[in-house]
Protein backbone atom coordinates (compact mmCIF):
# COMPACT_ATOMS: atom_id res chain seq x y z
CA UNK A 1 0.00 0.00 0.00
CA UNK A 2 1.16 3.72 -0.71
CA UNK A 3 2.03 5.75 1.53
CA UNK A 4 2.44 4.04 4.99
CA UNK A 5 5.62 4.50 6.89
CA UNK A 6 6.90 2.77 10.15
CA UNK A 7 7.94 4.55 13.65
CA UNK A 8 8.71 2.01 15.25
CA UNK A 9 10.97 -1.44 14.65
CA UNK A 10 9.68 -4.84 16.04
CA UNK A 11 11.65 -5.35 18.52
CA UNK A 12 10.74 -1.48 19.82
CA UNK A 13 6.97 -2.86 19.68
CA UNK A 14 7.52 -6.05 21.69
CA UNK A 15 9.48 -4.13 23.71
CA UNK A 16 6.49 -2.09 24.30
CA UNK A 17 4.18 -4.71 25.02
CA UNK A 18 5.84 -6.04 27.84
CA UNK A 19 6.81 -2.86 29.30
CA UNK A 20 2.29 -2.41 29.07
CA UNK A 21 1.21 -5.55 30.23
CA UNK A 22 4.02 -6.13 32.46
CA UNK A 23 2.21 -9.45 34.42
CA UNK A 24 1.82 -10.92 30.98
CA UNK A 25 3.27 -14.32 31.03
CA UNK A 26 6.39 -13.88 28.24
CA UNK A 27 6.60 -17.68 27.21
CA UNK A 28 3.17 -17.40 25.69
CA UNK A 29 2.88 -13.63 24.91
CA UNK A 30 2.34 -12.60 21.33
CA UNK A 31 5.71 -11.52 19.67
CA UNK A 32 6.71 -9.55 16.12
CA UNK A 33 7.62 -11.76 13.75
CA UNK A 34 7.68 -9.36 10.39
CA UNK A 35 7.23 -5.57 9.79
CA UNK A 36 7.17 -3.34 7.11
CA UNK A 37 5.35 -0.39 5.75
CA UNK A 38 1.50 -1.38 5.91
CA UNK A 39 1.81 -5.08 7.08
CA UNK A 40 2.60 -7.04 10.61
CA UNK A 41 2.84 -10.33 11.32
CA UNK A 42 3.01 -11.59 15.11
CA UNK A 43 2.90 -14.93 16.49
CA UNK A 44 1.80 -16.34 19.27
CA UNK A 45 2.97 -19.97 20.88
CA UNK A 46 0.98 -22.72 21.02
CA UNK A 47 -0.03 -23.22 24.96
CA UNK A 48 -3.38 -26.18 25.58
CA UNK A 49 -5.08 -23.66 27.51
CA UNK A 50 -6.00 -21.93 24.13
CA UNK A 51 -7.80 -25.07 22.89
CA UNK A 52 -11.56 -25.55 23.05
CA UNK A 53 -13.51 -28.72 24.12
CA UNK A 54 -13.24 -30.43 20.48
CA UNK A 55 -9.58 -29.89 20.19
CA UNK A 56 -9.42 -26.37 18.06
CA UNK A 57 -8.10 -23.03 19.16
CA UNK A 58 -10.76 -21.21 20.67
CA UNK A 59 -12.81 -18.42 19.37
CA UNK A 60 -11.86 -15.98 21.71
CA UNK A 61 -8.19 -16.35 21.28
CA UNK A 62 -8.50 -16.12 17.57
CA UNK A 63 -10.18 -12.89 18.18
CA UNK A 64 -7.73 -11.54 21.02
CA UNK A 65 -4.72 -12.32 18.31
CA UNK A 66 -6.48 -10.66 15.30
CA UNK A 67 -6.89 -7.84 18.07
CA UNK A 68 -3.01 -7.74 19.14
CA UNK A 69 -1.59 -7.71 15.81
CA UNK A 70 -3.78 -4.65 14.10
CA UNK A 71 -2.69 -3.14 17.31
CA UNK A 72 0.95 -3.88 17.03
CA UNK A 73 0.60 -3.01 13.42
CA UNK A 74 -0.94 0.47 13.79
CA UNK A 75 1.41 1.49 16.59
CA UNK A 76 4.17 0.78 14.62
CA UNK A 77 3.21 3.07 11.96
CA UNK A 78 1.98 5.76 14.32
CA UNK A 79 4.58 5.63 17.04
CA UNK A 80 3.95 5.26 21.09
CA UNK A 81 0.38 6.08 21.55
CA UNK A 82 -1.39 3.37 23.54
CA UNK A 83 -4.80 4.85 23.84
CA UNK A 84 -5.69 3.58 20.32
CA UNK A 85 -8.87 1.47 21.39
CA UNK A 86 -10.66 -0.79 19.11
CA UNK A 87 -13.93 0.49 17.71
CA UNK A 88 -14.83 -2.49 15.77
CA UNK A 89 -13.71 -6.02 15.25
CA UNK A 90 -15.35 -8.60 12.84
CA UNK A 91 -14.30 -12.59 12.78
CA UNK A 92 -14.72 -14.74 9.77
CA UNK A 93 -14.60 -18.11 11.17
CA UNK A 94 -13.13 -20.28 8.35
CA UNK A 95 -12.06 -23.58 9.12
CA UNK A 96 -11.14 -24.87 12.71
CA UNK A 97 -7.64 -24.20 13.70
CA UNK A 98 -5.75 -26.78 14.55
CA UNK A 99 -3.33 -27.12 17.63
CA UNK A 100 0.32 -24.74 16.89
CA UNK A 101 1.77 -21.88 16.99
CA UNK A 102 -0.89 -19.06 16.45
CA UNK A 103 -0.24 -16.92 13.34
CA UNK A 104 -1.66 -13.37 12.72
CA UNK A 105 -0.75 -11.52 9.43
CA UNK A 106 -2.12 -7.99 9.45
CA UNK A 107 -2.22 -5.66 6.67
CA UNK A 108 -3.40 -1.97 6.82
CA UNK A 109 -6.15 -0.80 4.52
CA UNK A 110 -6.32 2.60 5.67
CA UNK A 111 -4.49 4.86 8.51
CA UNK A 112 -6.40 7.83 9.26
CA UNK A 113 -6.12 10.92 11.47
CA UNK A 114 -8.78 9.43 13.95
CA UNK A 115 -8.95 5.77 12.66
CA UNK A 116 -7.36 3.33 11.29
CA UNK A 117 -8.43 -0.40 9.28
CA UNK A 118 -6.41 -3.54 9.08
CA UNK A 119 -7.31 -7.18 7.58
CA UNK A 120 -5.82 -9.71 9.57
CA UNK A 121 -5.17 -13.63 8.10
CA UNK A 122 -5.29 -16.20 11.57
CA UNK A 123 -3.47 -19.48 10.45
CA UNK A 124 -1.93 -22.57 12.09
CA UNK A 125 -0.97 -24.69 9.81
CA UNK A 126 -0.06 -22.55 6.58
CA UNK A 127 -0.27 -19.37 5.64
CA UNK A 128 -2.94 -20.60 2.32
CA UNK A 129 -5.23 -21.99 4.58
CA UNK A 130 -6.44 -19.60 6.82
CA UNK A 131 -8.58 -20.74 9.87
CA UNK A 132 -9.83 -17.08 10.20
CA UNK A 133 -9.74 -13.32 8.28
CA UNK A 134 -10.76 -10.81 10.26
CA UNK A 135 -11.59 -7.04 10.10
CA UNK A 136 -10.16 -4.62 12.93
CA UNK A 137 -11.12 -0.88 13.21
CA UNK A 138 -9.70 1.16 15.82
CA UNK A 139 -10.20 4.71 16.79
CA UNK A 140 -7.22 6.79 16.97
CA UNK A 141 -6.44 9.53 19.86
CA UNK A 142 -6.70 12.48 19.10
CA UNK A 143 -3.53 14.96 18.71
CA UNK A 144 -3.26 16.92 22.08
CA UNK A 145 -3.65 20.22 20.53
CA UNK A 146 -7.11 19.22 19.33
CA UNK A 147 -7.98 18.35 22.76
CA UNK B 1 -39.89 -11.61 15.95
CA UNK B 2 -42.66 -13.94 14.10
CA UNK B 3 -42.74 -17.74 14.22
CA UNK B 4 -39.80 -18.87 16.80
CA UNK B 5 -40.80 -21.41 18.69
CA UNK B 6 -39.03 -22.72 21.82
CA UNK B 7 -37.55 -26.23 22.01
CA UNK B 8 -35.95 -26.06 25.55
CA UNK B 9 -36.22 -24.19 28.75
CA UNK B 10 -33.48 -21.77 30.14
CA UNK B 11 -33.17 -24.53 32.74
CA UNK B 12 -32.08 -27.28 30.09
CA UNK B 13 -29.77 -24.53 28.16
CA UNK B 14 -27.86 -23.99 31.71
CA UNK B 15 -28.20 -28.00 31.96
CA UNK B 16 -26.45 -29.18 28.28
CA UNK B 17 -23.95 -26.12 28.26
CA UNK B 18 -22.70 -27.92 31.92
CA UNK B 19 -22.38 -31.54 30.58
CA UNK B 20 -21.10 -29.79 27.16
CA UNK B 21 -18.16 -28.28 29.27
CA UNK B 22 -18.11 -30.32 32.60
CA UNK B 23 -14.48 -28.94 33.14
CA UNK B 24 -16.07 -25.00 33.21
CA UNK B 25 -15.46 -23.18 36.72
CA UNK B 26 -19.13 -23.07 37.73
CA UNK B 27 -18.67 -20.21 39.74
CA UNK B 28 -18.06 -18.32 36.68
CA UNK B 29 -20.15 -20.20 33.72
CA UNK B 30 -22.67 -18.05 32.41
CA UNK B 31 -26.58 -18.92 32.93
CA UNK B 32 -29.61 -17.95 31.27
CA UNK B 33 -31.52 -15.27 33.02
CA UNK B 34 -34.13 -15.04 30.36
CA UNK B 35 -35.29 -16.88 27.65
CA UNK B 36 -38.55 -16.35 25.43
CA UNK B 37 -39.66 -16.66 21.53
CA UNK B 38 -36.81 -14.79 19.87
CA UNK B 39 -34.72 -13.76 22.67
CA UNK B 40 -32.43 -15.15 25.48
CA UNK B 41 -30.47 -13.09 28.41
CA UNK B 42 -27.22 -14.12 29.97
CA UNK B 43 -25.08 -13.06 32.46
CA UNK B 44 -21.41 -14.21 33.75
CA UNK B 45 -20.87 -13.55 37.44
CA UNK B 46 -17.90 -10.98 37.49
CA UNK B 47 -14.90 -12.27 38.26
CA UNK B 48 -11.31 -9.27 38.73
CA UNK B 49 -9.41 -11.96 35.56
CA UNK B 50 -11.94 -10.97 33.17
CA UNK B 51 -10.45 -7.10 33.73
CA UNK B 52 -7.26 -5.97 31.32
CA UNK B 53 -5.22 -3.26 32.29
CA UNK B 54 -7.25 0.03 32.56
CA UNK B 55 -9.94 -1.93 35.18
CA UNK B 56 -12.35 -2.78 32.07
CA UNK B 57 -13.27 -6.09 31.12
CA UNK B 58 -11.00 -7.38 28.16
CA UNK B 59 -12.54 -7.34 24.73
CA UNK B 60 -12.43 -11.41 24.21
CA UNK B 61 -14.61 -11.33 27.46
CA UNK B 62 -17.09 -9.61 25.99
CA UNK B 63 -16.77 -11.38 22.81
CA UNK B 64 -16.25 -14.67 24.34
CA UNK B 65 -19.95 -14.16 26.02
CA UNK B 66 -21.73 -12.52 22.95
CA UNK B 67 -20.94 -15.49 21.34
CA UNK B 68 -21.95 -17.98 24.61
CA UNK B 69 -25.62 -15.46 24.32
CA UNK B 70 -26.09 -16.48 20.54
CA UNK B 71 -25.51 -20.15 21.20
CA UNK B 72 -28.06 -20.60 23.68
CA UNK B 73 -30.44 -18.52 22.00
CA UNK B 74 -29.89 -20.67 19.30
CA UNK B 75 -30.06 -24.11 20.74
CA UNK B 76 -33.10 -23.03 22.48
CA UNK B 77 -34.68 -22.74 19.51
CA UNK B 78 -33.01 -25.75 17.46
CA UNK B 79 -32.31 -27.94 20.32
CA UNK B 80 -29.72 -30.16 21.37
CA UNK B 81 -27.85 -30.39 18.51
CA UNK B 82 -24.16 -28.70 20.04
CA UNK B 83 -22.66 -28.77 16.57
CA UNK B 84 -23.86 -25.53 15.57
CA UNK B 85 -20.47 -23.55 14.72
CA UNK B 86 -19.86 -19.69 14.32
CA UNK B 87 -19.48 -18.29 11.37
CA UNK B 88 -19.12 -14.75 11.71
CA UNK B 89 -19.02 -12.39 14.90
CA UNK B 90 -19.05 -8.83 14.44
CA UNK B 91 -18.40 -6.55 17.66
CA UNK B 92 -19.18 -2.67 17.97
CA UNK B 93 -17.27 -1.52 21.12
CA UNK B 94 -19.22 1.40 22.26
CA UNK B 95 -17.87 2.22 25.61
CA UNK B 96 -16.20 0.56 28.53
CA UNK B 97 -17.12 -1.77 29.68
CA UNK B 98 -17.06 -1.41 34.00
CA UNK B 99 -16.23 -4.10 36.31
CA UNK B 100 -19.66 -6.04 37.09
CA UNK B 101 -21.70 -9.14 36.02
CA UNK B 102 -21.53 -9.21 32.30
CA UNK B 103 -25.13 -9.54 30.52
CA UNK B 104 -25.81 -10.64 27.23
CA UNK B 105 -29.64 -9.90 25.67
CA UNK B 106 -29.48 -11.63 22.22
CA UNK B 107 -32.34 -11.22 19.69
CA UNK B 108 -33.29 -14.00 16.93
CA UNK B 109 -32.93 -12.14 13.86
CA UNK B 110 -32.83 -14.99 11.48
CA UNK B 111 -33.24 -18.89 11.77
CA UNK B 112 -32.89 -20.44 8.16
CA UNK B 113 -32.70 -24.34 8.13
CA UNK B 114 -28.85 -23.74 7.38
CA UNK B 115 -27.95 -20.54 9.20
CA UNK B 116 -28.91 -18.32 12.44
CA UNK B 117 -28.44 -14.81 12.84
CA UNK B 118 -28.70 -12.80 16.24
CA UNK B 119 -28.24 -9.43 17.32
CA UNK B 120 -26.66 -9.08 20.70
CA UNK B 121 -26.02 -6.40 23.30
CA UNK B 122 -23.86 -6.65 25.91
CA UNK B 123 -23.45 -4.17 29.20
CA UNK B 124 -22.64 -4.53 33.03
CA UNK B 125 -24.07 -0.98 34.37
CA UNK B 126 -27.15 -1.11 32.45
CA UNK B 127 -29.17 -1.92 29.76
CA UNK B 128 -29.39 1.19 28.39
CA UNK B 129 -26.13 1.69 28.28
CA UNK B 130 -24.74 -0.87 25.90
CA UNK B 131 -20.81 -1.63 26.33
CA UNK B 132 -21.20 -3.46 22.98
CA UNK B 133 -23.21 -4.49 20.27
CA UNK B 134 -22.34 -7.72 18.22
CA UNK B 135 -24.30 -10.05 15.35
CA UNK B 136 -23.20 -13.28 15.31
CA UNK B 137 -23.79 -15.95 12.20
CA UNK B 138 -23.70 -19.55 13.27
CA UNK B 139 -23.96 -22.40 10.71
CA UNK B 140 -26.60 -25.03 11.25
CA UNK B 141 -26.03 -28.64 11.40
CA UNK B 142 -27.61 -30.19 8.38
CA UNK B 143 -30.32 -32.56 9.17
CA UNK B 144 -29.15 -36.38 8.73
CA UNK B 145 -31.27 -37.40 5.89
CA UNK B 146 -29.29 -34.49 3.70
CA UNK B 147 -25.47 -35.75 4.74
CA UNK C 1 -31.53 4.05 25.22
CA UNK C 2 -30.29 7.03 28.08
CA UNK C 3 -29.46 10.57 27.04
CA UNK C 4 -30.39 10.83 23.64
CA UNK C 5 -31.50 14.30 22.88
CA UNK C 6 -33.10 15.14 19.48
CA UNK C 7 -31.77 18.53 17.89
CA UNK C 8 -34.22 18.55 14.72
CA UNK C 9 -38.01 17.57 14.23
CA UNK C 10 -39.14 14.75 11.08
CA UNK C 11 -39.93 17.74 9.38
CA UNK C 12 -36.59 19.41 9.66
CA UNK C 13 -35.00 16.25 8.21
CA UNK C 14 -37.07 15.91 5.73
CA UNK C 15 -36.51 19.61 4.31
CA UNK C 16 -32.44 19.27 5.28
CA UNK C 17 -32.76 16.34 2.68
CA UNK C 18 -34.52 18.14 -0.43
CA UNK C 19 -32.32 20.75 0.06
CA UNK C 20 -28.99 18.42 0.48
CA UNK C 21 -30.41 16.73 -3.06
CA UNK C 22 -31.91 19.05 -4.82
CA UNK C 23 -32.01 16.70 -7.74
CA UNK C 24 -34.01 13.85 -6.11
CA UNK C 25 -37.13 12.64 -7.34
CA UNK C 26 -39.27 13.88 -4.51
CA UNK C 27 -42.26 10.83 -5.43
CA UNK C 28 -39.35 8.21 -4.58
CA UNK C 29 -37.40 9.70 -2.27
CA UNK C 30 -37.68 8.41 1.69
CA UNK C 31 -39.25 10.09 4.53
CA UNK C 32 -39.27 10.40 8.09
CA UNK C 33 -42.51 8.67 9.43
CA UNK C 34 -41.34 8.29 13.44
CA UNK C 35 -38.43 10.42 15.23
CA UNK C 36 -37.79 9.86 19.17
CA UNK C 37 -34.73 10.41 21.25
CA UNK C 38 -32.61 6.64 20.02
CA UNK C 39 -34.66 6.23 16.98
CA UNK C 40 -35.54 6.97 13.55
CA UNK C 41 -37.89 5.33 11.26
CA UNK C 42 -38.03 5.95 6.99
CA UNK C 43 -39.75 4.83 4.13
CA UNK C 44 -38.91 4.98 0.51
CA UNK C 45 -41.88 4.26 -1.47
CA UNK C 46 -42.09 1.47 -4.09
CA UNK C 47 -40.82 1.59 -7.26
CA UNK C 48 -40.70 -1.20 -9.96
CA UNK C 49 -37.15 -0.15 -10.57
CA UNK C 50 -36.32 -1.22 -7.23
CA UNK C 51 -36.44 -4.79 -8.16
CA UNK C 52 -33.99 -6.99 -9.27
CA UNK C 53 -33.88 -9.86 -11.64
CA UNK C 54 -36.32 -12.77 -9.43
CA UNK C 55 -38.86 -9.98 -8.69
CA UNK C 56 -37.28 -9.12 -4.83
CA UNK C 57 -35.82 -5.57 -4.11
CA UNK C 58 -32.30 -4.92 -4.61
CA UNK C 59 -29.51 -5.29 -2.17
CA UNK C 60 -28.04 -2.42 -3.40
CA UNK C 61 -31.92 -0.77 -2.86
CA UNK C 62 -31.58 -2.02 0.50
CA UNK C 63 -27.96 -0.94 1.39
CA UNK C 64 -28.54 2.47 0.12
CA UNK C 65 -31.95 3.34 2.68
CA UNK C 66 -29.97 1.67 5.45
CA UNK C 67 -27.25 4.06 4.89
CA UNK C 68 -30.33 6.91 4.83
CA UNK C 69 -31.76 5.55 7.93
CA UNK C 70 -28.87 6.02 9.48
CA UNK C 71 -28.00 9.21 8.41
CA UNK C 72 -31.77 11.07 9.28
CA UNK C 73 -30.97 9.73 12.53
CA UNK C 74 -28.14 10.56 13.40
CA UNK C 75 -28.21 13.99 12.15
CA UNK C 76 -31.31 14.39 14.28
CA UNK C 77 -28.85 14.44 16.88
CA UNK C 78 -26.37 16.19 15.85
CA UNK C 79 -28.17 19.14 13.87
CA UNK C 80 -27.53 20.44 10.45
CA UNK C 81 -23.75 18.65 9.78
CA UNK C 82 -24.29 17.75 6.75
CA UNK C 83 -20.45 16.61 6.01
CA UNK C 84 -21.00 12.79 8.61
CA UNK C 85 -19.82 10.61 6.44
CA UNK C 86 -20.44 6.52 6.47
CA UNK C 87 -17.22 4.61 7.15
CA UNK C 88 -18.44 1.07 7.72
CA UNK C 89 -22.20 -0.72 6.74
CA UNK C 90 -22.46 -4.04 7.52
CA UNK C 91 -25.94 -6.02 6.03
CA UNK C 92 -27.15 -9.76 6.92
CA UNK C 93 -29.47 -10.20 4.68
CA UNK C 94 -32.12 -12.12 6.42
CA UNK C 95 -35.20 -12.90 3.41
CA UNK C 96 -36.10 -11.72 0.29
CA UNK C 97 -37.45 -7.98 0.04
CA UNK C 98 -40.67 -8.90 -1.29
CA UNK C 99 -42.08 -5.53 -3.82
CA UNK C 100 -43.55 -3.15 -1.03
CA UNK C 101 -42.71 0.18 0.18
CA UNK C 102 -39.86 -0.21 1.87
CA UNK C 103 -38.99 0.30 5.71
CA UNK C 104 -35.79 1.16 7.71
CA UNK C 105 -36.39 1.38 11.88
CA UNK C 106 -32.73 2.46 13.25
CA UNK C 107 -32.13 2.45 16.12
CA UNK C 108 -28.42 4.55 18.35
CA UNK C 109 -26.56 2.40 19.69
CA UNK C 110 -23.75 4.74 20.52
CA UNK C 111 -22.99 8.58 19.60
CA UNK C 112 -19.71 10.10 20.44
CA UNK C 113 -17.79 12.99 19.33
CA UNK C 114 -16.26 11.38 17.03
CA UNK C 115 -18.51 8.26 15.24
CA UNK C 116 -21.94 7.41 15.81
CA UNK C 117 -23.48 3.63 15.08
CA UNK C 118 -26.56 2.40 14.19
CA UNK C 119 -28.80 -0.68 14.47
CA UNK C 120 -31.14 -0.69 11.26
CA UNK C 121 -34.14 -3.24 10.27
CA UNK C 122 -35.45 -2.82 7.06
CA UNK C 123 -38.84 -4.52 5.74
CA UNK C 124 -41.72 -4.28 3.09
CA UNK C 125 -44.40 -7.27 5.00
CA UNK C 126 -43.94 -6.24 8.51
CA UNK C 127 -41.31 -5.16 10.96
CA UNK C 128 -41.80 -8.96 12.25
CA UNK C 129 -40.28 -10.39 9.30
CA UNK C 130 -37.34 -8.32 8.76
CA UNK C 131 -35.25 -8.52 5.12
CA UNK C 132 -31.84 -7.38 6.64
CA UNK C 133 -30.33 -6.18 9.55
CA UNK C 134 -27.54 -3.21 9.45
CA UNK C 135 -25.30 -1.82 11.52
CA UNK C 136 -23.93 1.75 10.16
CA UNK C 137 -21.01 3.22 11.31
CA UNK C 138 -20.68 7.34 10.84
CA UNK C 139 -17.43 9.32 11.09
CA UNK C 140 -18.86 12.67 12.45
CA UNK C 141 -17.37 16.42 11.69
CA UNK C 142 -14.79 17.41 14.16
CA UNK C 143 -16.05 20.82 15.54
CA UNK C 144 -14.62 23.59 13.84
CA UNK C 145 -12.84 24.85 16.86
CA UNK C 146 -10.60 21.26 17.07
CA UNK C 147 -9.44 21.67 13.71
CA UNK D 1 -4.38 -20.16 -1.58
CA UNK D 2 -4.52 -23.65 -1.43
CA UNK D 3 -6.85 -25.91 -3.12
CA UNK D 4 -9.15 -24.09 -5.59
CA UNK D 5 -9.53 -24.76 -8.82
CA UNK D 6 -11.68 -22.87 -11.78
CA UNK D 7 -14.48 -24.16 -13.78
CA UNK D 8 -15.38 -21.17 -16.01
CA UNK D 9 -13.00 -18.75 -17.99
CA UNK D 10 -13.70 -15.31 -17.45
CA UNK D 11 -15.38 -15.10 -21.02
CA UNK D 12 -17.54 -17.21 -19.62
CA UNK D 13 -18.84 -15.59 -16.88
CA UNK D 14 -18.92 -12.58 -18.94
CA UNK D 15 -21.16 -14.72 -21.01
CA UNK D 16 -23.16 -15.83 -18.05
CA UNK D 17 -23.72 -12.58 -16.68
CA UNK D 18 -25.16 -10.90 -20.13
CA UNK D 19 -27.85 -13.86 -20.36
CA UNK D 20 -29.04 -13.64 -16.31
CA UNK D 21 -28.86 -10.05 -16.81
CA UNK D 22 -30.38 -9.10 -20.41
CA UNK D 23 -31.70 -6.14 -19.63
CA UNK D 24 -28.17 -4.58 -18.52
CA UNK D 25 -26.85 -1.76 -20.45
CA UNK D 26 -23.80 -3.57 -21.91
CA UNK D 27 -22.16 0.10 -21.89
CA UNK D 28 -21.77 0.10 -18.26
CA UNK D 29 -21.89 -3.38 -16.94
CA UNK D 30 -18.94 -4.61 -15.60
CA UNK D 31 -16.37 -7.49 -17.07
CA UNK D 32 -13.94 -9.82 -15.62
CA UNK D 33 -10.73 -8.90 -16.28
CA UNK D 34 -8.60 -10.79 -14.38
CA UNK D 35 -9.04 -14.60 -13.63
CA UNK D 36 -7.09 -17.15 -11.73
CA UNK D 37 -7.47 -19.78 -8.82
CA UNK D 38 -8.68 -17.87 -5.94
CA UNK D 39 -9.18 -14.53 -7.55
CA UNK D 40 -10.57 -12.83 -9.66
CA UNK D 41 -11.11 -8.85 -10.89
CA UNK D 42 -13.80 -6.72 -12.24
CA UNK D 43 -14.22 -3.43 -13.60
CA UNK D 44 -17.39 -1.49 -14.02
CA UNK D 45 -16.71 1.45 -16.93
CA UNK D 46 -16.79 4.45 -15.73
CA UNK D 47 -20.57 7.18 -16.02
CA UNK D 48 -21.76 10.27 -14.26
CA UNK D 49 -24.91 8.42 -12.75
CA UNK D 50 -22.34 6.35 -10.60
CA UNK D 51 -21.83 9.82 -8.74
CA UNK D 52 -23.30 11.32 -5.67
CA UNK D 53 -23.74 15.07 -4.53
CA UNK D 54 -19.85 15.47 -3.78
CA UNK D 55 -18.76 14.34 -7.00
CA UNK D 56 -17.68 10.83 -5.48
CA UNK D 57 -18.27 7.38 -6.56
CA UNK D 58 -22.00 6.71 -4.50
CA UNK D 59 -21.75 3.90 -1.59
CA UNK D 60 -24.59 1.77 -3.48
CA UNK D 61 -22.31 1.88 -6.43
CA UNK D 62 -19.55 0.37 -4.36
CA UNK D 63 -21.67 -2.23 -2.72
CA UNK D 64 -22.95 -3.33 -6.19
CA UNK D 65 -19.74 -4.16 -7.39
CA UNK D 66 -18.04 -5.47 -4.43
CA UNK D 67 -20.86 -7.80 -4.26
CA UNK D 68 -20.79 -8.61 -8.08
CA UNK D 69 -16.82 -9.13 -7.63
CA UNK D 70 -17.50 -11.69 -5.57
CA UNK D 71 -20.26 -13.02 -7.33
CA UNK D 72 -18.28 -13.25 -10.11
CA UNK D 73 -15.45 -15.17 -8.26
CA UNK D 74 -17.32 -17.38 -6.93
CA UNK D 75 -19.02 -18.92 -10.06
CA UNK D 76 -16.41 -19.31 -11.45
CA UNK D 77 -15.26 -21.67 -8.80
CA UNK D 78 -18.56 -23.52 -8.66
CA UNK D 79 -19.63 -23.22 -12.50
CA UNK D 80 -22.86 -22.30 -13.01
CA UNK D 81 -25.31 -21.99 -10.56
CA UNK D 82 -27.12 -19.03 -10.59
CA UNK D 83 -28.97 -19.59 -7.32
CA UNK D 84 -25.79 -18.58 -4.63
CA UNK D 85 -27.03 -15.36 -2.84
CA UNK D 86 -25.48 -13.05 -0.72
CA UNK D 87 -26.29 -13.73 3.05
CA UNK D 88 -23.80 -10.57 4.27
CA UNK D 89 -21.69 -7.88 2.52
CA UNK D 90 -19.16 -5.55 5.12
CA UNK D 91 -17.95 -2.60 3.29
CA UNK D 92 -15.21 -0.59 4.71
CA UNK D 93 -15.39 3.15 3.01
CA UNK D 94 -11.59 4.02 3.16
CA UNK D 95 -11.50 7.07 1.34
CA UNK D 96 -13.54 8.70 -1.24
CA UNK D 97 -13.55 7.09 -4.76
CA UNK D 98 -12.58 9.68 -7.47
CA UNK D 99 -14.82 9.34 -10.71
CA UNK D 100 -13.23 6.97 -12.96
CA UNK D 101 -13.14 3.41 -14.10
CA UNK D 102 -14.62 1.42 -11.39
CA UNK D 103 -12.48 -1.43 -10.15
CA UNK D 104 -13.15 -4.40 -7.96
CA UNK D 105 -10.30 -7.08 -6.91
CA UNK D 106 -11.73 -10.22 -4.83
CA UNK D 107 -9.85 -13.23 -3.12
CA UNK D 108 -11.58 -16.57 -2.31
CA UNK D 109 -11.00 -16.74 1.94
CA UNK D 110 -12.91 -19.63 2.15
CA UNK D 111 -14.91 -22.10 -0.32
CA UNK D 112 -17.37 -24.56 1.55
CA UNK D 113 -20.34 -26.92 0.77
CA UNK D 114 -22.71 -24.38 1.92
CA UNK D 115 -21.15 -20.74 2.21
CA UNK D 116 -18.31 -18.98 0.36
CA UNK D 117 -16.13 -15.89 1.61
CA UNK D 118 -14.41 -13.24 -0.68
CA UNK D 119 -12.55 -10.37 0.52
CA UNK D 120 -12.71 -7.61 -1.61
CA UNK D 121 -10.77 -4.24 -2.89
CA UNK D 122 -12.45 -1.35 -4.81
CA UNK D 123 -10.32 1.41 -5.90
CA UNK D 124 -10.35 3.82 -9.44
CA UNK D 125 -6.91 5.96 -8.81
CA UNK D 126 -4.63 2.92 -8.01
CA UNK D 127 -4.89 -0.18 -6.44
CA UNK D 128 -2.53 1.14 -3.72
CA UNK D 129 -5.15 3.24 -2.79
CA UNK D 130 -8.40 1.58 -2.51
CA UNK D 131 -11.49 3.67 -1.65
CA UNK D 132 -13.09 0.30 0.06
CA UNK D 133 -12.79 -2.73 1.40
CA UNK D 134 -15.77 -5.47 1.68
CA UNK D 135 -16.11 -8.63 2.85
CA UNK D 136 -18.50 -10.80 1.08
CA UNK D 137 -20.24 -13.88 2.32
CA UNK D 138 -22.65 -16.05 0.02
CA UNK D 139 -24.47 -18.56 0.69
CA UNK D 140 -24.53 -21.91 -2.09
CA UNK D 141 -26.99 -23.64 -3.26
CA UNK D 142 -27.65 -27.22 -1.54
CA UNK D 143 -26.50 -30.48 -4.59
CA UNK D 144 -29.54 -31.21 -5.76
CA UNK D 145 -29.20 -34.48 -3.54
CA UNK D 146 -29.50 -32.90 -1.05
CA UNK D 147 -33.21 -31.38 -1.14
Amino acid sequence: MAGFDLRMTAAEVDALMLRAFPDADRETMWKVTALSPGRASIVRPYADFMLRPGGLISGPNLMALADSAAYALILAHIGEQLMAVTSQLTMNFLRGARPGDLHADAELLHLGRRSAVCDVRLWTESPEKPAAQANVTYALPLPTSAA
